[in-house]
């Protein structure tokens, strides 16, 4: 047990500082990735480890990784973040958070001239949004050898511009490969993004694991032609079977419910005239369940409902997958260090499965990681009145102290007993 | 009769050339209204008719009037006429056709000095389309006083520009008032856009009138929230509402199938991020039919339809009319104009109501008004594809003229009867 207390209000300086890069009018965030926002809040984010005596390096994704060195620095470090990208209509919290929570427990030791056995390091993922390159987590992907290098460059936005010529414009292309740096293990902090902990009035989610995760592109294409002298007979009009697969698509979450979810969020009309018989139109399709057998039989359902829905519309068009997470568990010393550290605290707790990806899913492949969630108020996130107060984020970012602290007490004790054998 | 013809050839090289003005790689045009490639065509429009003698003039919408003078020019002249905007993804025919022909009418009696009783006038139409700013007919509809010339200015485009702010920077806002440019009599040569002369081996249409058209926008208001994290039990999903209407307004146009259509073409998601539930969705509807009554009638089904939608939907929402144009039947005197020259020119001929609307629709209400149609293979419109022949267009272009020419002479016999009586 330590007695270092993170300053809340420094924190919480921090989210509103950095709030205002990109700040939108109803107190949202658009900080698409790549974008001249980013670029801000990189630079942001530069002086501020820096000026916390940190070293900074970059990858090949523009994955930041800032380190503060321990006593015994042959450890990997122990790392704390998460991503400063937003959606087009983000909150203030989403992934912020956690990067900004790293830093103030960085704060925090360097004002107590507290030294680490390993060092540690507060981490900036690229593109953990996936709404401007699809798909989400696409740099911790990249760094955790899911995706090649030309996969993740190779990504394109809706105006044609790749991701690797978008990562070259901002400057932030560094030289270090996939899995380049060191990572002893991954503790992100982060909103919960839903209504459980609010609902349960917990402090704290001690985060097991996060469910799966499919994402599916769907094209249908008839042929444009004017609304007003196209006989409904002679039509072949993408859009019908576009509305038929946002219902399939609903009913698939709702025959799984209350642990699954199934969503279109994104449809592309084109010419999206309104004179003019829809020739094309695309959707992307979101798909999430706990238990990876269950997405499997989801999958099949989709499949058998988009073939059904093709033939009796008289278009064409294909169902093309574009992201396949399994579902995750994380390692058990890291969820006990998080369990303990909120057990020393007083805090209320739960444990929970996350509904929702984030890094750290990618980054478990590599090295013991897991997740601390706070509450999210009304559950709402990717939206402008996505909220945690002041006191959650403080209570978020002191449990991350705390296990993070324990995490390299507990370690470096077994190093010493290994050692002592 | 009149052994006038007109040139085939130069018309065609006046389309092909204007053509290349917002020209695409796949052989259709994207001439937005009051954009950059507008202003391009006008410059074109407004040296041809110059250097063919005529004295151009335009009003506050932007709408181009090019005279030449007759024998006795206190007789208001008789127009030819369309558009020179395009849709989006619009081909080479569309509107432009009726513009290029009038001008090849004139050229043609330039060439054979013939002077017309009354004057005659090549118009140009402002944002006949619709597709940037909402409705269609609009610069025609303000000059017939159908539109108050502040609802013409204050029309918006998806990015918030008004038609007075676009017109204004293109430089083509005159001083005419609307009704300030007498019009004695229009004659719109125009594609079919639809399926039926060619299908029934046609040359020409005869235009006998023009169906009756309304234009709705319908908007759901749900809530955006995360789509992994937010439970199907309480989502507030603004997309699913939206496709039942898509396919509630399909079934109304089956219903009064096969004179009717009903069609949603444009479809706005937001914040239409691939991970966000869709928390408002716009959509735009067209229904149309010849009669009035049966038009009513489907606009009693979408209201009721809307209303169940919206009710089992849990979101919010709203239908609102934007555009109610009625049937209209064309002048008796236009139409036997027209039918005298194709049987004149022994050309095969149906009469047939106009499937779209045209700026004809509103000019009528002030002048003796009809059209012509020529065949569009496929029936295919507002499409690259768009296609019609250069013997279609230049039977088109003949009779035109021997319509123009017929109906001028026969109004000139009237009045000398008149004042010898």
């Amino acid at each position: 047990m330590t007695n270092l207390k993170i300053r809340g209000e420094r924190l919480w300086d921090s989210l509103m500082e950095t709030a205002r890069i990109g700040g939108t009018p109803d107190g949202g965030i658009r900080r698409l990735t790549l974008s001249e926002e980013d670029a801000r809040v990189r630079a942001w984010f530069k002086e501020a480890v820096e000026a916390a005596g940190m070293t900074l390096s970059h990858d090949l994704f523009g994955n930041m990784f800032a380190i503060r060195p321990g006593k015994n620095n042959d450890l990997p470090p122990i790392a704390m973040g998460s991503h400063l990208d937003t959606q087009p209509t983000g909150g203030k919290f989403d992934g912020v958070l956690g990067v900004l929570a790293g830093l103030e427990v960085i704060r925090t030791l360097n004002d107590a001239g507290l030294e680490t056995e390993a060092p540690l390091m507060v981490v900036n993922w690229t593109n953990e949004e996936g709404s401007r390159f699809s798909p989400a987590m696409l740099g911790s992907g990249g760094f955790a050898g899911v995706y090649s290098a030309d996969q993740v460059n190779g990504r394109r936005d809706s105006e044609g511009i790749s991701f690797g010529d978008a990562l070259e414009a901002i400057g932030w292309r560094g030289d270090l490969p996939p899995k380049g740096q060191p990572i002893g293990a991954m503790f992100e902090l982060h909103i919960e993004q839903g209504p459980i902990l609010e609902a349960e009035g917990k402090d704290i989610g001690i985060v097991t694991g996060v469910q799966g995760l499919r994402w599916y592109e769907a094209v249908f294409e008839g042929r444009a032609a004017h609304t007003g002298s196209t006989p409904m007979s002679m039509r072949q009009n993408a859009l019908l079977p576009a509305a038929d697969l946002i219902r399939a698509v609903d009913a698939i979450g709702l025959a799984h419910a209350p642990d699954a979810v199934a969503t279109v969020g994104h449809v592309t009309v084109s010419p999206n005239s309104n004179n003019v018989i829809p020739g094309e139109v695309r959707l992307t399709i979101d798909m999430r369940h706990p238990r990876d057998a269950v997405l499997a039989a989801m999958d099949a359902e989709l499949q058998s409902a988009f073939a059904r829905i093709l033939a009796a519309s008289g278009v064409s068009g294909a169902l093309t997958p574009v992201s396949d997470v399994a579902a995750v568990a994380f390692d058990p010393d890291c969820i006990d260090a998080v369990r303990q550290a909120t057990a020393r605290m007083g805090l209320s707790a739960r444990e929970i499965v996350s509904g929702a990806g984030h890094d750290a899913v990618h980054i478990a492949r590599l090295a013991p990681t897991t997740m601390i969630f706070v509450p999210s108020a009304g559950g709402l996130s990717h939206n402008p009145a996505e909220s945690t107060t002041f006191d959650e984020c403080a209570a978020g970012a002191q449990v991350l102290l705390e296990a993070v602290l324990g995490y390299d007490r507990s370690r470096a004790e077994a190093l010493r007993e290994k050692e002592t054998d």
